[in-house]
């Protein structure tokens, strides 16, 4: 007898298989039938016990079964008798491999705080299991798409000894006689030795921030893919992240059906942001605010609030592009037309999900960066191979940053980022 | 006129065309002619500068250009005269992007210490790019196998409350008011959570070892694969990770032709090594090692001398199995047959390069888990949600964890693992 997994379930249709897994729940419809809803990780299905069909020893281990018992099930699949296109398992042997006494999360609406202390468990639940499979899909529509474009994976390190983007927000590590180490920001500035290498590199790993804020939108520990390419400017850099992300709405698209319906995601809504993005500068966007009220000047970031209220009438993303230079990062090309002027764009994904791409070309002038780096107060010696990479053999070159996180937000319509990433790290939370 | 990379340069043969990239050497043939040898990333090609063809001014840019000047390169690509299969391009028009001068990289040898502080610059060097990209091959092969055996890639934390391998070799971050964290060293606990969700999983990241030792084996942070799949016992577990060795084998020597050619990588024992591996228990090889005249006991680890002479007598990786469980985890499952010995197996790969592979079936009876984490001291309370996987629809599993570094020195032939990461952290290193 072959043993299967539900996902191949209607190959077998009518012939004898043993599947092999947990029990998502179950009903007692009468003294004779019971309904197990089973799971083995690569789908559910409804089996069904008729005390009639397994015998008597048999449908007493039916009776035992709980919530999260693990189970080996010997019968038959067959078609929902109603349901079009649906599957179910006609039980007749069972072989109880561990019975679940009490499982902690039920039916019942449990808080965050527990259900976070829960999270070992909670990720069975059939929507966390849904984002976990989304996140799969991003992960390596990501790479899918940079690997076909002659990218080349490059891991940057994790421990530095210094900071990209700022020193407030750095995880400090104490490092033999070298003094402190600091958990990366990012991989933007190792990926630029790698471009003149390989040409085009992406890295694709953790990152960490020790901010102490406790919003929806941060965790300490996320993952960031950063790209970046030799010879590519402004324009074509805004190019290839709208080709990724549309190839990344593709795919979840494609891949993610019954995924997506499970989290109820309005999938109208990710096919209308398959189409050209829209592009705006800093400057009309402020203007844009203003006309909505908001109190803001022409030198100023947005706030999470404001990121919404940019994209809430459109139904695709917005670049916002050339940022004032002063609240933007010193290694920004300054936009020659205008030197108080970035070449560098966000970009703000549509229904509220906020930013997910921070791009720009960067400075390739040896002389220009190393005033910048003197101006930030940063420790030249720190820097002395970032200037190097512009002393021999400098050339253009671009590259963005994307947060994993906040784009499988967007593409599963999943308001809290603590549950799109297996073991979220929040400020008072490191366990499990 | 078209834009192009080297690598499709077979494609343009005699049309004008521009080529943007890097001088990796130059010769100086007459006062009429030379030859720059030029690469973008994509490949390396032979330019030829004829004083005829380009006229003074050209020839004068060419005459300036230094090793790892950027530049552009307008000409006709060609086959080259005397070599089959290589082709050459004829310089027509030189636009200098920016002169290197000295750069510090030369024909001498340097030594690793020049050098490590050179990776910036380093990893531009012929055998450097090579090794980059057999890293792109092994990191994708293994994601590729999985991803088509139906494991789904779940991104374990790095800041964790607590150690799976011993709490000697922890690196230690201070975490707001929630006392310390530290780095993983292993995924696998978190893994096993997964399983129960999603049926088979595997992480793919950065893990750390605070370990002082300096040897040609040892970094500080590496990149490590673990594995992990409900229902999958111990030998099943072997196969799985045979299959997934002699997958990567096969897609490097069909994927890096070229940069197994420039490493020099005797290929005919890789293509030896991808046939049926052997098993020996851990008994029969400590009785080997005897007969080899090692001063070893049966209930010793090997260290890296013993690792090498494992293997020295065999084309295919050996697995050896069944450990004592002094030396092995808690979380290793024991030997039904010998309850002295784990169901837990190393693998050893031949020509020298030790341990690639460590993998088990793991312990699933929650008392008898129990009882071990607090044999090994344990704190409990860090520990209580792995306890609980064994008591909600605990199932047989198992797992293993691949070291990407030593993969890759393996299929690359590089002996010191300080060459096949982009930025190498040591003991005493963290920059650049």
């Amino acid at each position: 007898m072959k043993t299967i997994e539900i996902k191949d379930i209607k190959e077998h249709l009518g012939k004898e298989v043993k599947l092999r897994g947990w029990v998502r729940n179950y009903r007692k419809a009468s003294s004779k039938l019971r309904f197990v809803i089973f799971r083995d990780g690569t789908g559910d299905i409804q089996a069904v016990a008729f005390k009639s069909d397994m015998g008597e020893d048999n449908f007493e281990k039916v009776k035992k079964l709980t919530i999260e018992s693990s189970v080996e099930l010997i019968g038959i699949p067959g078609k929902h008798p109603q349901k079009e296109g649906v599957f179910e398992f006609h039980i007749k042997v069972v072989n109880i491999i561990g019975i679940a006494v009490d499982y902690p999360i039920g039916k019942k609406e449990h808080g965050p705080d527990f259900l976070l202390s829960q999270r070992h468990l909670w990720l069975r639940s059939r929507r966390q299991n849904a984002i976990m499979k989304i996140r799969h899909t991003v992960y390596f529509a990501i790479c899918e798409y940079l690997n076909d474009k002659g990218f080349y994976r490059f891991d940057s390190p994790i421990l530095t000894p210094n900071a990209s983007e700022g020193t407030t927000t750095l995880f400090e590590v104490p490092y033999f006689e070298e003094g402190n180490a600091y958990l990366s920001q990012s991989g933007q500035l190792y990926l630029e030795a790698g471009i003149m290498s390989l040409g085009k590199v992406y890295d694709f790993g953790p990152v960490f921030r020790a901010e102490k804020s406790k919003t929806r939108k941060h965790l300490t520990e996320f993952w960031m893919m950063d790209a970046e390419a030799a010879f590519v400017k402004h324009e074509e850099n805004m190019k290839i992240q709208e080709e990724l992300i549309r190839f990344i709405i593709h795919s979840v698209i494609n891949r993610n059906a019954k995924e997506l319906e499970i989290l109820e995601r309005d999938i109208e809504k990710l096919k209308k942001a398959d189409a050209p993005f829209k592009i705006m500068t800093h400057r009309q966007v402020i203007d844009m605010l203003k006309d909505k009220g908001v109190n803001i000047d022409y030198k100023d970031d947005f706030g999470a609030a404001e990121e919404e209220m940019i994209t809430e009438d459109s139904e695709v993303p917005i670049f916002v592009d050339r940022w004032p230079k002063d609240i933007k990062s010193f290694y920004m090309k300054r936009d020659p037309e205008n030197p108080d002027l970035v070449l560098g764009a966000d970009l703000i994904a549509p229904e509220g999900f906020g930013e997910i791409i921070g791009g720009s070309q960067r400075e390739d002038d040896h002389d220009i960066l190393l005033e910048r780096i003197k101006k930030e107060g940063y420790d030249l010696k720190d820097y002395q191979w970032f200037l190097d990479l512009r002393k021999y053999g400098s050339v253009p070159h671009s590259g963005f940053g994307v947060g994993l996180e906040r784009l499988i937000q967007w593409m599963s319509g999943v308001r809290h980022i603590r549950e799109v990433i297996p073991f979220p790290r929040l400020i008072n939370r490191i366990y499990p």
